[in-house]
């Protein structure tokens, strides 16, 4: 009956900050008259009770730092078939069964639960005992409360999470950091394609996913394997939940190999935005409820309104996002915060998080608009940093998710041992495999032939084989999935997400490697060749350097690019032509005003910059709109361009990706020296990406 | 009757994180029948709590952001009449007036509390709403919970913290970035008399201020002004929880002035350690319980076992942190960690919080454990992490520092009018500032008389008088006062702590500079030469470098130094003089075995460069043990010392504390070339300290 419905079961009792902030800690030990003695034992509790969280986050602290020993391990001797989310799942894994079967504890007589009958439920509720009132604050509505039939229940009740702490804590840093550290050149040159990939075959995937799921359910219902409700609003929702790629794993490891970039372009931008895709997909289809008795069957009017939920809740978490990072930029272009580097990255991180709860105060998707901040602020605000915040905002951000990632996959192989209502259906698990498949499938196959219409450089057959195949399930799915137990059709998709994620990562993120091999995509592409390769500069007579893109040839992209060039980049950054050369006459005051004085400085200096790219690799350049083959395997990888340059002053993040792998940081305030900080390509010998481990 | 229990008042209903992560947001709109409607209500009311609880952190999140801009323009036109901690409480205060005052909110109705009657307090309580169940937890006790004359009681309350949120947020990264970042040599140097003023210092001022508010209170009781119990053990508590002086505004103040370093690190020392003497005496105080009905007379046994509280519960927490320092030690040593930067910080940052939970899990102090922890890091880690790490791990520690202070400090301001329980008694306030300033002059004066009789760098009276003077009561005394607000006494003493902290910061603070120029105390000390005037070095028969200091010449400390010198820094770092040349004869296999490979390189490298510094500075540099008297004002403020060295492999931080002002943050592994990241000292312009700000 409750198939849309979000409710909380006993899986949802938090053990972690919650508890941990809830109780107090406090030694008291006395005997002591009636009343007293009361206190005291609730104070005994709470104190054993915060003894107790303390300790079981101190499991999850060791996993992680075992996690980590291992990664070394594996970095150290150069293992590539497990990467380090699989490690922590396996690690977690173990834990489970040692919780599961290995520890024996005695039932905890403290935790007894009492009944007691009300006509509503309150938020708050006081419990009179003897005089003294106690304050209890509702956690949820509990399913089944009595007769668990696992052993240790009440153990494995509270080494399990809050599923909230994934979207509220966990998943935020993660979704930033991707957003923060898109390779925006080729995100951009690619955007149409990623937009595509990421809404529409995410539309696809979850339709297709959907579908077959429905035929699976309806055929397990005939057979009479069906142990519950199953409606299609439900196969649809399993659709969106596994629809979502993690942005994770397969791009540790393109990073690591340098794979392709326009691949590694496509893959990240789409498994990024398809995890915001799929999280107001989801909640759209829970707000899918047509009125009346029948409430499963198709309502065009509950169908609007999902739709306006998804367009509505999507643009406004969007614009939230781009909000907060567009006043990030301006408060940092126009403040002298750059010479204080710990009060600008502060600022930095605490802008980025007010949008996180900025979203969720306004009732829209905190994640989703973490996920577009992070774009904006690497997009601009990050261009009117100081050297030190940068690399202290990166690296701030890097280990944050590094440890909620890991935290997450670790706690998935927990889970798959402590949650206590798994329903493995092995139907179902088949069916789910297949439509994944068909899904992925679905999404890759017709876009791709249908984008390679449209596109100068085409999306290869093999670029699509690898895309196909390295669709892993991580994070996204497992929050999605984990958030609402309650009903029998959603601890069956729980469970089967679970293996799904664990089958992805490990066959599909271990195999990775070989299939790149098999499909012959050339790794260990340097950077800086394609670029300078792909970038050409025309010299605009007033001396100021125009660019564009000529992957994407549709009006809007470059409608947008120059809009951003020259006016946006220019108000909000330190960079970028002047607003006074861009801006028409009639707003020359305005445009001074808002125009920094190292714009100016800048202008002439990418200039320079330019020519000196331009001499330093004069063979391969063309400054016409040739397409230039440089692919050993034929392939048009990459075509003369006029947008992609890594500018200096223009992209210091493009230009610290590509020209990456050593970096100053001076605590100094002066720009450092151009020719000693931006050394020219051809001597660069190790080109690792900083913002990936 | 309660005066030595803590209890949860209505303050302390978090509202942070733990309603953050347990309450659900999700938009479920819609008709439907009846038990699918009280479940949609309910989650309706969880989202809306989820709402405004996201939208009462984005308050302190903007209040931080317009912090860390006041700061900015503060810096930016050198304005030092109010420190960055002063600016967060005015802005608290603001907005705590704005709650109070401007705002007016209809009451929720969702929030009606139902009272419903029970023989005991359960930690769980289940609630049948028409045959569905509803999970409660157990926040606490409440007093007086109905009839808050207050406007905006509601509103007041939803901005209020648990105030364990301090301890288990808050604090611990303050705490552990004070550990991080003391002085170390200065503070080995000044051992003895930080210890006998964090020790013998804070018991004195504790029972001071205790005696003196006992006094008070009998003559307010005598007079009628009392308006509830006030018994011996909460004077005593109040002593304890005033006596922890704060860290942070003097002696940012004192950073960037360049103090005298033997000041500093007095002050610094003194301000740390007492704040874990306080924590741990005030809970020693607060188990200090006698049997039987008589509950407030004297009884030695209770005495006894308070004492041994203390003990216990201090050794414990300094063991642990001393164990998981040591802990991280080895694994960074003897693994080869430091090639992955990443893992290395993400490793160091989970070892540091695990001390606190393991603390925590073992009943012990987990903000003491963690201070231990943070010195042993300091003293040991740290010279095994990867330059980058080094870099990372104090920027990441500075930024949570400088977070959690700004954020206490704002809140502090917010309390003064949002909490609905204070109890401003004039008598109780004055006789306060009276208690607190005896309280301080019986531990500066009579310790330093003691003191100086054994120091030959005396401490000299205007020495004394400053830190009489700066003793500023802070975060520490705020999170103890707040922590238990159940009786009448404890109101008291919390309103009367926030006026302390108020006055101490603001007046105290704000006069610091003035104070240190009526005082004539040496300003802008260049620490460098008072360095290589106060250390030399006797190179023994063998090459090796011996240290010691001679300022403490008590042997206990000699022992130790040279205790850690030969046998703990080799063992546990990678610098020191090598195992095999320390260790008898017959250990030679574990000394090999113990001994990196980069040890015996940096025992040559040590004695090289001592000579460096000797040639560079031989003018004012004596070989003997002699007094040279350098300070303009005719304080011997340094001698010649064995110990004091800038050594470069020996004690990196302290090199870094010393010649810091620029860093290289290389990615590359190799040790930076010691000729250029080592630069001769007299050349150095701005000597600023990098781990401050």
């Amino acid at each position: 009956m409750t198939g849309c419905q979000r409710r909380r079961t006993s899986v949802s009792r938090a053990f972690l900050l919650p508890r941990l902030l809830c109780l107090m800690c406090f030694a008291v030990i006395s005997l002591a008259e009636n009343t007293e003695m009361v206190n005291v034992v609730t104070e005994r509790k709470a104190e054993e009770s915060h003894r107790q969280d303390s300790a079981n986050l101190l499991i999850f602290i060791m996993l992680l730092t075992l996690t980590i020993l291992t990664i070394w391990l594996f970095k150290h001797r150069r293992f590539r078939f497990l990467h380090e989310t699989g490690l922590a799942m396996i690690y977690g894994l173990f834990v489970g069964i040692i919780l599961r079967f290995g520890v024996h504890l005695p039932q905890d007589l403290n935790d007894v639960t009492l009944t007691c009958a009300m006509n509503s439920s309150p938020t708050t509720v006081l419990v009179n005992v003897s005089g003294r009132f106690y304050e209890y604050s509702l956690k949820g509505e509990v399913r089944d409360s009595k007769g668990h039939d696992v052993p240790n229940a009440e153990m494995l009740r509270k080494v399990t999470f809050d599923p909230e702490v994934f979207f509220n804590i966990l998943l935020p840093p993660i979704i930033f950091h991707a957003g923060y550290s898109l390779k925006r050149r080729h995100f951009f040159r690619n955007l149409g394609s990623i937009l595509s990939y990421a809404f529409v075959g995410t539309l696809t995937s979850c339709f297709v996913t959907g579908l077959v799921m429905y035929g699976c359910v309806v055929f397990m219902k005939v057979i009479g394997q069906l142990g519950g409700d199953f409606f299609f609003t439900d196969c649809l929702f399993f659709g969106a939940i596994v629809s979502a790629t993690d942005p994770v794993t397969v791009l540790a490891i393109f990073n690591e190999l340098k794979v392709d970039v326009d691949l590694y372009a496509l893959m990240f931008g789409e498994s990024v935005l398809n995890d915001a895709v799929a999280i107001i997909l989801s909640s759209s289809i829970v707000a899918y409820q047509p009125e009346g008795d029948n409430r499963h069957t198709f309502d065009g009017s509950a169908l609007l309104k999902s739709l306006g939920v998804f367009l509505g809740v999507f643009s406004g978490s969007f614009a939230m996002g781009a909000a907060t990072g567009v006043m990030t930029a301006l408060v940092t272009k126009f403040t002298k915060l750059r010479d204080f580097p710990l009060l600008e990255t502060a600022l930095f991180f605490l802008m980025s998080w007010s949008t996180f709860l900025l979203a969720e105060a306004c009732s829209f998707t905190g994640v989703v608009a973490v996920l577009f901040c992070g774009i904006t602020q690497a997009h601009y605000t990050y261009n009117n940093l100081s050297a030190e915040s940068k690399s202290r905002s990166k690296q701030l951000f890097e280990l944050l998710d590094f440890l909620a990632e890991n935290f997450i996959f670790s706690y998935m192989g927990l889970t798959l041992f402590s949650f206590q209502h798994h329903v493995f259906n092995p139907l179902f698990i088949i069916g789910a495999f297949l439509a994944i498949f068909l899904g992925r499938a679905a999404n890759i196959y017709p876009l791709s032939f249908l984008l390679n219409l449209g596109r100068k450089n085409k999306i290869a057959s093999n670029f699509q084989h690898v895309m196909m195949f390295s669709g892993l399930r991580g994070a996204m799915t497992f929050a999605l999935s984990i958030r609402d137990t309650a009903t029998y059709a959603r601890q069956m998709m729980f469970s089967t997400t679970l293996l799904i994620v664990f089958f992805t990562v490990w066959v599909c993120g271990g195999g990775t490697t070989p299939m790149l091999s098999l499909m012959q995509i050339r790794v260990g592409v340097d950077t800086d060749q394609d670029n300078l390769v792909s970038s050409t500069h025309v010299t605009a007579p007033d001396g100021m350097t125009q660019r564009n893109t000529k992957h994407e040839s549709a009006w809007p992209f470059r409608l947008w690019y120059t809009f951003d060039h020259n006016y946006l980049k220019p108000f909000l950054t330190h960079s970028g032509p002047p607003l006074t050369s861009t801006l028409p006459a009639c707003c020359g005051p305005i445009a001074r005003c808002l125009t920094s004085s190292q714009a100016y400085a800048n202008a002439g200096q990418l200039h320079d910059e330019d020519t000196e790219l331009i001499l330093n690799d004069g063979s391969s350049l063309m400054y016409s709109d040739m397409t230039v083959s440089t692919d050993a395997h034929g392939m048009p990888t990459s075509q003369a361009g006029l947008y992609s340059l890594a500018g200096r002053s223009d992209d210091p993040l493009d230009r610290e990706l590509v020209f990456g792998g050593t970096r100053l940081v001076l605590p100094t305030d002066e720009p450092p020296d151009p020719l000693t900080s931006f050394p020219p390509p051809p001597p660069s010998p190790a080109l690792s990406d900083p913002l990936r481990h």
